[in-house]
C-alpha cells in the first residue's frame, strides 16, 4: 500500500516536477563549448542543491573539466548507485529548430504531449525521473528509499575526460552493490526494457603493401601483385558463405544464449523488417542460423568499417597501387578477450597473404570486452516484475549492439554490475534538432523508479 | 653499297645533325602551357621549314590547340606515313635541373655520351632520327626514298585534343599503306625492338549500395548487410586462384601467341626478377600458366585500380557505410571487344551480389580494342632485319602491355597498321627532370631509319 501511495503523490506532483526539469533545461550545459563552462557548473549546482533538499549530502566536486555531482543519502538494503549526466548535446543547427532549445515547453503533439528542449531526452528528463521518484518517496516515507548514492556527470556528450580518474580517485566512495543507469530507451518504443548485454569492440586498421611505389597498369597489369587484390581477399574470406566469421578461435569464448533470454526475445517479436526498412534494406544478412536480435545483441562481428585504395577521385587513373588499406572492427560478446581476438586476426590476416605482401598494423592490441550482467541477481528480475507493473507489457531482458562506455566503466574501474533503464523513444531526436521527451515517458519513468526501488530496499 | 653511302653520309653529318636537334630542342614547345603557345608554333615552323629543306612541301597546319606539321614528298613504293610529336613535358620542379632544361649540351656520362635536354628523347630527338635519316639519303641520292608523308603533331603532351578530329578530316591526305612511329624504346635497353601489338583498355566505375544512408555498426553490425563485404567479395572473384579472370567469355577471343613471336620472346630472356625488383616486387602475380613477358604483352587483365568505401580518415569509425565503390580496368588484347566483355563484366557483377544490393554504373560502355599489328606483312620482317644488321642483336616484334593512343587511332580512324621502332632507353627520364638521349641512339636511330627506309623502298 505505502507504494501505492508514492505513485499517488508522483501523479499529483507531475506539474510541479515538470516544473523543476524545465528549470533544469533552461541552464544551457553544453559540455563541449568552453562558453557554457559557468552553465554546466550551475547546472551542476542546481542538482546537487536540489539533492540536498532531498536529504542527501551532495556537492557538486571540481574536476579538470565540468563538474561531478555526488550525492549520498538513505540507509538500509543494497547499496544503489545512480548515474546520469546533467550535461547535453550541442544545438546546431539552431535554424532548423522550431523554438529556442533552451526555452522548454510542453508541446501537444499528434503522438500526444512532449517536452521541448535541449537534454529533454537526454539525459535531465532521463535523470530527473530517478530524482522525482526519490522525492515522492521521501514526501510519502519522510526518508529515502534504501541507501543510495547519486552520480551525475558533466562530460559524457564530450567523451567523459574526467570519468575515469574520478571514478578511480573516489572509488571506494562510489562503489555500491549495483549501479543504475537511466540513458537508454524503450524496446521499440513501448515494451519496458533493461540492457543486460552490451557488445565490446575492438579495431584493427592495416595497410596491405605490394610494390615499392604506384605502377603503371599498363607496365605491370597482369604481372605484378596488385595489393587491392590482396586485401578484397583477405577481407572476402573473413565471413564464410553462411556469415561466420573465420578467424580461428573467434567463436571459443562466446556462450549461447541462456533460453530464459531466448524466450524473453522472441516474445518481443522483433520486427527486422520493419527496422532494416527504415534503412532501405529488408534481409538479414549476418550469420544464417541466428535469429536478427542474435546478430545485433549477442553475437560478435567482424565488420569493414573502411576500405581506400588506388585512385578514389574524378576520372580514371590505371595505377597498380603499391599499397591498400583497411579499418576493420569486431563487436564482442560474452567472454571474447579483445587482444586474444585482435592477435587471432592479425595471425589469421598475415598467413593469406602471398608472399610478396606484407601487412602493417597500425594500432595496438586494446579494445573493451563485453559486458555482460549477472542477471542471476535477483535485483534484475525483480527491476523486471516492477517495470511490467508499471506499463503493462512484459518488460525484457535486451541486449545493446553497442557499447555504453559508463556500464563497462562500472564493471572493469568499480567491479559491479549495471542496470540500464531508460524510458526514451526513437524519435526523441537526441543529438538532433527538436529533442523532446514524451510526457508519458516522463511520468511513467518516474512511477517506474518508484516501483523498482520499492523492490529493491 | 647505296646504303652504305646513306650510312657513311650519316656518320660524316652527324655534328651537324647534333646541331639541328639543339636547335629544336632550344624552343620551349610545351604544349600543357599556354604560355608556350607561341613557342610550339615556333617548333611547328621551324620543322615545316626544315622538311621543305628536304624537298618536302611541307606546312604547319593551324588546329583549335598546336599546329599540325604535315609533309609529303618522294614517289614510288608504299606510301609511309611518319609520326612524332614536336611537343615536350612541363619542366617543374626546374630546381633539380642541372641544367637549363632548354639549353641543350651533350655531356659525357659513366654510360657515354648524351643529350641533355627537355625533349631530347620525348620526342624531339627520336623524331630527327627519322628527317635525317630522309636528309642523308637524298644527300646521297638526290631524292627521298619513296613516297613518304611526315605527320608531326604538337599535343602529344596534353592529350591529344585536336588530332582525332584532324585526322578525320585530313584523312584521304593522311592515309598511307603503313605508319612508322618513333616514340618507343630499346627492349631493356638493348634489343632493337618493333612494337606490333598494344594492349586495349576499357573502365568500370561502380557503386555497390546497400542501406539507404551509413548505419552504426552498433546498433546494426551484424544484421545490415555491409556494402563494403559485398563489393570485396565480388572483387576476390574476379581471379581464380590461379590468376584467371572469371568474368564469363573474358578469354573467348583472345587469340594464343603465335609459335614465331613466342620464340622470339623467349630469346629476349626477359629478366623480370630484375624488373619485379626495381619496383620491391619479386614473384610475377598474374596468370600461373603465363611467362612474365605474355602477361604484360599478350594476355588480357582485369585490375581494381582504385577502392573507397566507409570512413577512410585518421582514427576509427565504427560505421556500416551505405555504399562502397570502385574502379576496374581491362587491358586487352587479341579480338577481345570492349563493349563486350563490359557488359559481360556488368551482367557477372550483377549475379554476385546479394538480393538487396544494386550496382550503380558510373560510365558508360566504351574503350579502346588491342592493337595487334599484321606481322604477315613483309615490311614487319624486313625493318626486323634491318634493326638487327644495324644492332648487332637479333631485332624483336614486342608488345606493349599499355596503349599506345596513336598507333590505335591509325587503326581506327585511317584503317592502317602501324611499326612503332623506337630507340630510348629506360634512364632517358622523359617526363621527369633532366630528360635525356643516349648520343649512340641518335646515332644509330638515324642509320636505323635508313637501313628500315632502305628495305622498304
Amino acid at each position: 500500500m505505502t507504494l501505492d501511495a508514492v505513485l499517488a503523490r508522483i501523479d499529483a506532483d507531475l506539474p510541479q516536477a515538470l516544473e523543476r526539469l524545465m528549470a533544469l533545461l533552461r541552464i544551457p550545459s553544453i559540455s563541449t563549448d568552453p562558453a557554457y563552462k559557468a552553465d554546466c557548473a550551475r547546472a551542476a549546482d542546481w542538482l546537487a542543491e536540489d539533492l540536498r533538499g532531498l536529504g542527501f549530502t551532495a556537492e557538486s566536486r571540481p574536476t579538470p573539466g565540468h563538474p561531478m555531482v555526488v550525492g549520498h543519502g538513505g540507509a538500509g538494503g543494497r547499496h544503489l548507485l545512480f548515474y546520469g549526466h546533467y550535461d547535453v548535446q550541442p544545438v546546431d543547427p539552431l535554424e532548423l529548430w522550431a523554438r529556442d532549445p533552451f526555452d522548454p515547453a510542453i508541446e501537444e503533439t499528434a503522438k500526444g504531449k512532449v517536452i521541448r528542449a535541449r537534454g529533454s531526452s537526454d539525459d535531465k528528463g532521463q535523470l530527473m525521473t530517478f530524482i522525482e521518484a526519490c522525492r515522492a518517496w521521501k514526501a510519502v516515507h519522510g526518508s529515502l528509499p534504501g541507501r543510495l548514492t547519486i552520480f551525475l556527470e558533466g562530460e559524457e556528450e564530450s567523451g567523459s575526460p574526467s570519468l575515469i580518474p574520478f571514478m578511480r580517485e573516489n572509488a571506494d566512495e562510489l562503489r555500491a552493490d549495483l549501479a543504475l543507469i537511466c540513458d537508454t530507451g524503450l524496446f521499440e518504443d513501448a515494451v519496458p526494457a533493461i540492457t543486460t548485454m552490451l557488445r565490446g569492440l575492438c579495431k584493427a586498421e592495416f595497410t596491405v603493401r605490394a610494390a615499392s611505389r604506384d605502377l603503371h597498369s599498363g607496365m605491370y597489369g597482369g604481372l605484378a601483385r596488385n595489393p587491392i587484390h590482396v586485401l578484397t581477399r583477405l577481407l572476402a574470406g573473413l565471413h564464410d558463405a553462411n556469415g561466420h566469421v573465420q578467424v580461428p578461435g573467434f567463436y571459443d569464448d562466446v556462450a549461447e544464449l541462456p533460453d530464459e533470454l531466448r524466450a524473453q526475445w522472441q516474445a518481443l517479436a522483433f520486427d527486422h523488417g520493419k527496422y532494416l526498412g527504415d534503412v532501405g534494406l529488408s534481409l538479414p544478412a549476418g550469420e544464417v542460423d541466428r535469429t536478427p536480435l542474435e546478430m545485433i545483441w549477442s553475437r560478435p562481428t567482424a565488420e569493414v568499417n573502411g576500405i581506400w585504395g588506388g585512385y578514389t577521385g574524378a576520372g580514371f587513373k590505371t595505377v597498380l597501387p603499391g599499397e591498400a588499406h583497411a579499418k576493420v572492427s569486431f563487436r564482442l560478446v560474452s567472454r571474447q578477450d579483445p587482444e586474444k581476438i585482435l592477435k587471432s586476426f592479425r595471425k589469421w590476416a598475415e598467413a593469406q597473404i602471398p608472399a610478396d605482401c606484407e601487412i602493417l598494423w597500425h594500432d595496438g592490441i586494446e579494445g573493451s570486452p563485453a559486458s555482460v550482467m549477472e542477471i542471476g541477481d535477483p535485483a534484475f528480475e525483480a527491476a523486471r516484475q516492477a517495470l511490467t507493473e508499471e506499463w503493462g507489457r512484459a518488460a525484457a531482458f535486451v541486449g545493446s549492439g553497442g557499447s555504453i562506455p559508463i556500464a563497462g566503466y562500472f564493471k572493469t574501474v568499480l567491479g559491479m554490475d549495471a542496470m540500464l533503464i531508460g524510458f526514451g523513444r526513437d524519435d526523441d531526436q537526441i543529438h538532433s534538432p527538436n529533442e523532446k521527451y514524451d510526457l508519458d515517458c516522463f511520468h511513467k519513468g518516474i512511477r517506474s523508479w518508484a516501483r523498482v526501488l520499492a523492490r529493491l530496499a
